[in-house]
């Protein structure tokens, strides 16, 4: 058995570090999702969420995965044989890519080296070359959460306006939301999924969908199946405070807290703290030597960090030693870069001596597993946090 | 603001009273859910899963409520046009009825007076008059949470069998198992329905599968389009105790929790508790002077009593003053029978004394609603109780 | 290994069942008791102790238990030899005299049949008898947790006034705070003793003295030897926010989340609910033909009952079948009423329908010892609940 | 209001971080202190207390500070005008002097420089000049929170042995035991004084006194008034699984999975760990061209580093900073050497990656405040704990 002496390092991209505020607020006892105490719970939390979106419009919650997030924002809007716009961004790219073509939709596949966001000249390029609006949907992951890069969402905006093409908008923030600046309204989304265990701070097990009047028009007319993720019983009894199903009520406790966490600090402050952590931690990156996969100054990711080994040089080897000798887990590689990239989360919630804490731990497990690194990076590290 | 001054009697049929166990159980830290310690919990509960479905075949676990669950026993087994039979046992059977149409399934549906379970005589008259096996699939409700009638599920399984019909036999057990006597394999189901959030003594949040190798045979074909409540990755990834989505960590510490307490009172003695309670809960309703509104004395349920009024009574009149003198929370009539009946709970983690308040609080707020009932209602359950 | 199902009955008159948002505050991390954090809510703690003793002087707060307060009220207050007043109210009365002769005081014992509170009758004669004032304290349990009598503390006071005596008058509360009226100023009281587990719905493991101007004043020729009870560090350090010593941080966490709820629902309605519950609980035990330890109408205990069997009766073969058969404590018979009386707590966090399964636990539990009890006592309580 | 992103670091001696699973074990439903499910809880904690202390002899547990443990390791022992050897090691042992004053005890002081441990050169002395045997009991304080100097309790244990001296030998190991090696039996100890605060790894609460069979004998004799604190009822009713005071439920609770948590990493390997962070404390603050106020390599405590600056330079600034900028609580220098020192807590539940950022916020903190250190302090912490 392992004897855990210390609290465990949890610096995956999410899953993140659970306030403990929050995981008190979840124990607290169940009660009747069909009387008026959880009403009042469901309208604030539901209020509360629109300021993280950056909406004025609904955002449907479901007892779900982010995956299942993905499906509810496709099922809702599209139809069978629709043609959808993608980008290969990473493997969550990719998975949302193949969840499309199983419920029976077209891609539009733009290949990438995933070192790179969604890139706005090839969206114009592809959308000036569909004159006929055959392609429904662009499907974007703003914050990849395999790569570390994070893709430009207002300049695939533009590209759609500038082409004046009627195609929907559709965002993964799963692993931006409430870490990396984003504004739903502002930007022209019209369905923004994402789940609750990154930025939210909140155990797995929420799905969201933020959804513009155009998608809610779009899903008026939309034929792809569907029941349990169907946006207009939910928005319907959401108005009352209520769920055409029983809601996940414990993650929704969990949820007000989290919500209230947010507006205590401020949502830009909460960017601003995001943004420091990742200048930090890619010091580090530079101070060993190594390379950073985000290969995009404009890209860099606010909530992780994909550190790239040398050819020859496993990156699983290190995610080992780091948690048997210093029980901190980091991200694997998937995918394509299994193996060739470790990820370090520094999403959710976090402080400095924690991201500390996990560079030092980095460090030592590089040096460990016979990668040739100095303690310059930790200290350059150290040098952003003391004087940002 | 209500000041709560004790401990809320949470007696709706679901979601029931999560133990403290299972609540401290849940507060756990969120860990890596590709790690090995995550492995080794998810293998626990998977396996720890089967003995309360009574099966030796695979249990799938979604992030999502009960009706996500009927989704997926829907989506895997079945293609476009397939028709399946449903019977109107309530509230919840008709939701499911919706929920087939919807995604685009025909409908079979005989109807019923919310007070009998799934007729067995009804399943032989139409297996019978569908010599070419149209219908692909039988749809049951064990235990029909609106109106706490029972269904007799061997019954339906052997009205298949008589007929030589190859339909599958779906059943949703949300509110009976872990309270009720069910088996999956021995009544030769395909694929049982749950949630989290009713015997299995949880808050809501999970969905469950139980799935026979003819429904495993029956998902190669079929052609609703599916991505997220797709059996197969979910199945591939669990013999290595992983998820192809973000499994709902917390949730799962709390299942092991709660797998752990029905594995320590045995699963015939939780049965025989929720039916010693069922009983009690019965004799009081008839000291009262007032009717059960499931009529048939094979089909009481095990977990939840449905109370009819006299005509002219308000139902939720009833509920409103339990609700406001003694901070109890009683099951709403639903659908047809709003307004009309009441519902007890009495299943999940539930003991005498707590029925025996829930009961003293029945009696008041009916008194207090100006039912004419007198103490013996409460008298001949304690009876029960005491002697039993 | 006894498999809990539902929530054990805690009905003992102390320790009483703590609610959740005690035990989910209590769960927080530990903080620096010497940082500025500490300091907040030492003293939102200390401030939020006063209206509860009903007092504006100081509230001295020990991590200790109520017999650590009854110690620190003593030993801060008299010297060796000096003589005080005790009253054989029950147990409780008793031990504290023991306690006050181990640490070399002389009492003056009024003995008692343990159904009455300490008599200011008797109080009066013995303080007439003593012009000379070698008595410097009169010890008064005001609530007798062995009995459930409540002794009639402003007449004590009076009989001290009537007699120009100026003993100080030292009041064991124990039992009462937070549930029995009680007024530390307004009464004259000097020294009031206190512990965390009764009213004021904390796991033990605090004491607290609240002292009057003239407890302080004695406090400076007092000769007893004390270190850690000692009052003037604790009162200088907690000035500002502090304690001499480290404090049970977790239990103040608690502390301040009971004391929030008792101001939330008001300390005159807190009164009223308790003396609410033990008319019904009275109630009960006469439907039941028994008796109530208590022989005064005008000292009935608001927080406990003690109820006396007909000779020949066994009390804890009672208590042993209701919690081997309903999961139910009870209070136990305390030294001279051992085996003759049970005591139920209806005191604390407490609402109806808990009292209602409690009074059936105890109904159905006295029928299966053998004593023949019928079902009017609980519903002589239930229409005491109804209608008051 | 501060808004807390991510989890404080507690970093002062004690109280220390409470493991999550001590947390969730302390937020169970308080039970009843007489009943037979406490009794099981008493006897198995009690049992495993015993291998903490290395002791085959009683543990009395109290619910109180350390504080309150020094008191009674004093008044059960000794009588009015008793003669003690104290020696003065820093703040706490200065506290304790104080109180055996405040009792009625005669203090033999031996002056010393808050650097170096108890002498056993200069225990020898006093001893030899008490061929009467005035000198009643040692009182050691075996790790002087206040300068991190671990004393040689053997040594002065053999400086007793030496002399053939008969006195008691009384050891503080508030902040020792749990953490850094201690063998109550072995080492001749009469009574071992801790709190439950520190390696114990629970929140503050709980004192105890391991107590010899000589102890136990000088307890029949001894005359210094006590009740609250004396050891014979406590280890009469103990031997039932009971005490005779309402114990601290939840602390126990919290006890008995901290004892569970000590017994599997092993003590011999708890203490290996602490040592080695001890270690590494060091080699960062030699890194940082400071001194460790401990002056004598035999001494350097396990549990705590005390840090002291240059003249001229203020500890406490470099707390303040810590504080507000990096959310982490350092000890205050205390006494004697307050504003010179700083404290750096590495006891309890801790592992590598929180040492490293506790060092971290440390030399960062240290910067900040404008004393010049580089970043070697950390980098030679690092590389003692890769490589050790």
């Amino acid at each position: 058995m392992t004897v855990r002496t210390g609290r465990h390092f949890l610096q995956i991209p999410g899953p993140t570090n659970v306030p403990d505020r929050v995981l008190r607020a979840m124990s607290a006892p169940t009660l009747d999702h069909r009387g008026p105490e959880f009403a009042g719970l469901a309208r604030r939390v539901l209020g509360a969420l629109k300021p993280v979106f950056a909406t004025s419009g609904p955002v449907v919650v479901y007892p779900s995965s982010g995956t299942g997030a993905w499906e509810a924002a496709l099922v809702n809007t599209l139809s069978p044989g629709d043609r959808v716009l993608c980008f290969e961004t990473g493997h969550f790219a990719t998975l949302w890519r193949d969840m499309a073509r199983s419920l029976g939709l077209e891609v539009e596949w733009v290949p990438g080296d995933w070192r790179h966001g969604a890139s706005p000249e090839a969206a114009a390029d592809v959308l000036a070359a569909d004159p006929g609006h055959r392609i429904k949907a662009v499907c974007v992951v703003h914050n990849e959460t395999s790569t570390g890069v994070t893709s430009r969402v207002p300049e695939i905006r533009a590209a759609l306006d500038d082409a004046g093409h009627p195609a929907l908008l559709l965002v993964d923030t799963v692993s931006s939301l409430g870490s990396i600046e984003y504004r739903h309204d502002d930007w022209g989304v019209d369905v923004t999924v994402t789940g609750s265990q990154k930025g939210l701070m909140l155990p797995p097990g929420l799905g969201f969908n933020a959804v513009s009047d155009k998608a809610l028009a779009a899903a008026r007319t939309s034929r792809l199946p569907k029941s349990f993720w169907d946006w207009t019983p939910v928005i319907e009894a959401n108005e009352a405070g209520f769920f055409p199903y029983t809601p996940a009520t414990n993650l929704l406790y969990g949820l007000d807290e989290a919500l209230r966490m947010l507006a205590e600090e401020g949502l830009e402050q909460v960017w601003r703290r995001h943004a420091r952590h990742a200048a930090a931690t890619r010091a580090a990156v530079r101070g060993w030597g190594l390379e950073v996969l985000c290969a995009d100054e404009r890209e860099h990711s606010g909530s992780l960090t994909a550190v790239l080994l040398p050819d020859g040089q496993d990156a699983d080897a290190v995610r080992k030693i780091v948690l048997e000798r210093f029980d901190m887990s980091l991200g694997t590689g998937l995918g394509r870069v299994a193996g060739k990239v470790f990820r370090i989360g520094h999403l959710g919630h976090l402080n400095d001596l924690t991201l500390a804490g996990t560079l030092a731990g980095v460090q030592m497990g590089l040096k460990l597993t016979g990668i040739p690194v100095g303690p310059e990076g930790l200290a350059e590290a150290l040098d952003h946090l003391r004087t940002d």
